[in-house]
């Protein structure tokens, strides 16, 4: 299955000069998702996932689903005000100003070994700040994975930097 | 497997008076997310699903995980803005003022039969929103699912006014 061809490309949203990859193709197709959530599964099954952490909301779509293939617990992040309990909080930068993200402070355990997933690598800021929670939470990093790769933004090197190195995209886009 | 004892009831939570029922417990323990979608696939698989239509962005954690153990495909119901592609809208009424929900108009096709699902019933608001968008595109809504029903809010009755008598709900509160 060519997820490529799936996936719908769509001229400046949501700014001009961004090409927006729109993954809602795949989830109304039940075999593409059924595909992609069984790639996902296949390459991290035997790494022993305690817990899967998504970045709302694009996040949920593919780590909810993932977390009940590999029998495991999800956590979420959210934009801030969303979670009903105590939380730790991280701030982190964007192109114009800065935003924030939410855990739940017994989302993750200490010592649990926390796959990330996301539907889109691009710069890595949002996934990097999402890292920056569960490690305050002690739990340990053991792999990452997102559907599409932005490659020419270079968020799987700052994902290296910080010490994930098993790091699993599908579709990857080598230019704009 | 009690769900009750494993929802978290937050008071004053997002604002006083309302004691929020939080549905994170299950998505942090594999096992309940195993039940919970089993028991809601259980339900409706021999019903003839084609697709899950699911409201930003708690509706996310259990619809598609749904849709992936059905074998059918997930429509997202969002936020304005949200969706790239050409969108149905409907505004609908809150307690002060109005809110509006969006979906491609791709994202259901006409006949398909469409299974609702959201965490929580309280009015039927929001659900019935996302049901007047998917009559819209065409779609014929066989029934509807939630993790949490707050039966003293009457949504049961305001979705069975709509014609949507398959109703499934697995925790239900009778009292705020």
């Amino acid at each position: 299955m060519n997820l490529k061809e799936i996936i719908r490309e769509i001229p400046d949203f949501p700014k001009p000069g961004i090409n927006f990859k729109d993954i809602t193709p795949i989830l109304a197709n039940g075999e593409a998702l059924r595909h992609v959530i069984q790639l996902l599964a296949g390459h991290f099954r035997e790494k022993g996932v305690d817990r899967i952490v998504g970045v709302e909301s694009r996040g949920f779509l593919f780590g909810a689903p993932l977390a009940y293939e590999l029998g495991c617990g999800f956590a979420l992040v959210r934009k801030p005000g969303k979670l009903p309990c105590s939380v730790e909080r991280v701030e982190y930068a964007l192109e114009y100003g800065t935003d924030a993200l939410e855990i739940h402070r017994d989302a993750v355990g200490a010592g649990q070994r926390v796959l990330m997933v996301d539907d889109l690598l691009a710069t890595g800021g949002t996934i990097g700040a999402a890292m920056d929670l569960v490690h305050r939470l002690g739990g340990e990093i053991i792999g990452a994975a997102f559907v599409i790769e932005l490659a020419f933004l270079g968020g799987r090197a700052r994902l290296t930097e910080r010490g994930v190195t098993d790091i699993l995209t599908l579709v990857t886009y080598d230019a704009e």
